[in-house]
């Protein structure tokens, strides 16, 4: 099979999607994810625009990482533009530069002569293939500009080609091309006989068609992001072309084993970035292979395939017959036996643990991000896991203004065998006060807990049309400064919700400290 | 301008999406708003399969109105199929039938021969073309059918051409066919000579791309749901295909007027359907036109056509610039002038603003989404807001196990003018319990709010690496039934983040009634 090379700009174009903010943290939790997944590129940022960027390319160095910016402003040298010099400080193998392709942008935009404009794009390339550095070269506008002057538009390829580019990016940046389009226009820029890529944005809904047309007329390199994030209507899903090229168009992008992580990895990273996968999001959402109808149910038990066009083990994700029960027992079977070595798809015990599975998803829980609650819910299922210690009762006090500087303070109860415990906390806020006062408790009886730490904390409102009286989920991530590993709470009540995933995170830890 | 007619499938295809469900009364608001928008043909519903759906037809009777159903049982008679009884029942001069077109559903999931198969569409569509009905058969799975077996798949349609059929419509149930097979096998079935239409699933994305591919070659009747709902990963968004139609392809399906109104059509459906539009949607979502990065707005504010595809008006959108700090001055000072008509962006106030903007960003407030606390801020910056209530102070109690089934109450103290009310509320956690203590508090003072009602509420941790004691972002969104804003706050506690954009809510709110 044909290889098509993907790059992922979550971290830089997916910025740029409205309420889309990430710290550094997230972004290299995001990089490492991309990585496993098997993405060959992933644009970390723009360190020439911002200082966020530049601390991240410090602090992380994998193989893939490109770095994004400009060509050189009009009216400076290359070696005197700051954006330009602060690409250079990075230490990156592949850099991706962008420079206008459309006469309109050139003359009204930036406001300089189309010859300056082919001589900005020379000089950087040129600069960055002088230090030894692979070139993307994103020729943005590119439809646009091929509409409006075709000429210059090719003319602006042949001189990014010239300099060096390693691979021409052809990107439909305002997202309003039709395929055919596309495709006329990737196959006369095939002329240049340069790598070619494309990038499309989804404003008329026809990102992942573009992408394909121009592959069809030979492109093979392809740009998005994961979940589709970015400005305006967002960049191409890359979780919905990566399966259609390799299911459906025969090229190869991922292993097979990459591509049954695309689900899982789609969901952790919108988790990280503060957001849900579309419930109906092709390949990857909770309902691309939900079966409600009853005709359909009736149909897909007697043949997968009379409703389903792949199989959902793929790529990860799972059938859902919405009315009854029976859905990706291969893969139950498999992360249950962490705790049950010996389970088999066809055991009952995981027909037990779906029906389980099944309901604590109706309630709102999600386990793809948070495998220590799933591991812990498998063993109260089966009576395997015996409780380190009991709530006798919390309270919490929020107050304003504060008191002694502290806004709020908590009381916690707690029995471990035959003793109980009561101690309290202050914080910043209630679930802090919460956990100062969990963890003093239980510090005498384990000692252990001292080296446990929460290093991240997220909240997400579901059904958030219910405003305050929503359910809440709360996912925290704990370290013990070896293992990493996360846990969730639902409830109505945040303070609920966070109790639950702080009482997993500790139990969690306890066992994997016996070695159990 | 060639026309092509729209079938709009939410009530009936659409409802068959996870989580959706339609009250009589639901469908009936929705009929009135498709017909409103200028939609052809509203797939009503299901009147063999649903009682709901007879009695709707019996309350309804508008010009368009489409019943669907099957065609007659494997070895019943039409006359005595009691699906086909119920069709004959409704009074709706239009029934949509589906048939099998794909062998392998005939013989496997049937289970009758292809010969009886064609009888069983025959007898059907020729039934209620002798009651003189109009009638649209659906050709289910005809893509998959096609390339199973294309001599069956085209004989399929020939039959109910023969018996009548006025539109033979084309389906990729599925949702797995790509563009190329879609066009050809489009062609090849336009030979048949009858009207041709194209209904599309979304399992990979194209839905959209796969509908215009069917147009281009000659389907003149296209099926979808305004705002892309349905089972599994949604059918054709109309919302999307319309204007791509109309705007990018040339064609004819609404007036200038009725697409103006696609915008508030969809969101308006979409509330009906306790849903909302996806912030990404193309063409309908809020953050179609909604422009963020820095280079983009200064694009923007020179040539509108510089970062958008169409004039957002045209289909009743609007562009957002999103505020902040990278958004520069002109942009801020046009924004000041709901407060400040006569500023400028030379005027010192705008360097004022920029400089207290960019400290509160620093501090995790983000005004992009919360344009009602962006105009707090500048009139508190400038001495312009008299707060119609202080403060005095809050007491939030959360406890586990739960006082009266209840985990959350709160001591409210407010001060407005020289009068203080002390009221208390309880609630299904700390914020919700919060917000009712509050309402309580002021209603007796400003009976307006008693009109304002929370419709959204997001959390966002940021810096999530600070875990519990990390800041927190709050958005919520109020509406009064006629307006909607929305407000921010930010803390490291989360009762003190939603105390702040919940003081914010109400003090816009009480501004805009008092019409200020």
């Amino acid at each position: 099979m044909e290889k098509i090379t993907i790059l992922d700009t979550t971290l830089r174009d997916g910025a740029q999607g409205e309420g889309v903010s990430f710290s550094v943290e997230d972004k290299i939790s995001i990089v490492s994810a991309l990585i496993s997944l098997g993405i060959e590129y992933i644009e970390a940022g723009n360190p020439g625009s911002n200082q966020k960027d530049q601390e991240l390319f410090k602090r992380i160095n994998a193989p893939g990482l490109v770095a994004f910016g400009s060509t050189r402003r009009h009216g400076v040298s290359v070696t005197s533009d700051p954006g330009i010099v602060a690409l250079d400080e990075v230490n990156c193998g592949t850099v991706a530069i962008f420079g206008k392709t459309w006469d309109l942008h050139v003359r009204e935009v930036i406001g300089c002569s189309l010859d300056e404009n082919l001589a900005m794009i020379y000089d950087t390339i040129s600069h960055f293939k002088d230090m030894g550095r692979e070139v993307i070269f994103d020729a943005e506008h590119y439809f646009d500009g091929a509409v409006s002057d075709s000429g210059y538009a090719l003319q602006v390829l042949a001189t990014a080609r010239e300099a060096g580019a390693d691979i021409l990016c052809l990107c439909d940046t305002n997202g309003g091309s039709i395929p055919r389009l596309v495709y006329d226009m990737t196959c006369r820029a095939m002329e240049k006989g340069c790598q070619i890529g494309i990038h499309c944005h989804n404003d008329i809904g026809l990102a992942v068609a573009n992408t394909l047309a121009a592959v069809e007329a030979g492109a093979r390199h392809v740009q998005g992001t994961l979940n589709g994030i970015g400005e305006r209507c967002g960049n191409t899903a890359l979780s919905t072309v990566i399966p259609n090229l390799q299911l459906k168009y025969g090229f190869s992008c991922l292993t097979e084993g990459q591509l049954s992580m695309l689900t899982p990895t789609a969901r952790h990273v919108a988790e990280i970035s503060n957001m849900s996968v579309g419930n109906n999001q092709p390949y990857v959402g909770v309902s691309a292979f939900a079966h409600k109808a009853g005709m359909h149910i009736d149909g897909v038990m007697k043949l997968s395939k009379s409703f389903e066009h792949i199989d959902p083990e793929t790529v990860g994700n799972s059938r859902r017959i919405l009315t009854s029960e029976i859905a990706g027992r291969t893969l139950l079977a498999s992360r249950m036996k962490s705790v049950l070595p010996s389970i088999t798809r066809d055991c009952a015990e995981v027909r037990q643990m779906m029906d389980r599975l099944k309901q604590m998803e109706y309630d709102g829980y999600q386990y793809e991000s948070a495998e220590a609650s799933f591991e812990l819910l498998v063993r109260r299922e089966f009576g395997l896991h015996k409780p380190s210690f009991e709530l006798v009762s919390y309270k919490i006090i929020g107050e304003l203004p504060p008191a002694d500087n502290c806004t709020a303070s908590a009381i916690v109860k707690i029995r471990v065998g035959k003793r109980d415990a009561l101690t309290a906390g202050e914080g910043v806020g209630p679930v802090h006060a919460l956990d100062n006062a969990l963890r003093r408790a239980l510090e005498s009886f384990f000692p252990v807990i001292s080296s446990m730490r929460l290093v991240d904390y997220k909240v997400r409102v579901m059904d958030s049309k219910a405003a305050t009286g929503a359910q809440v989920r709360v996912l925290i991530t704990t370290s013990d400064g070896e293992n990493v590993w996360t846990t969730i709470g639902v409830s109505a009540d945040i303070i609920e919700a966070s109790w639950i995933a702080l009482v997993d995170s500790i139990e969690y830890g306890l066992i994997k400290s016996n070695g159990s």
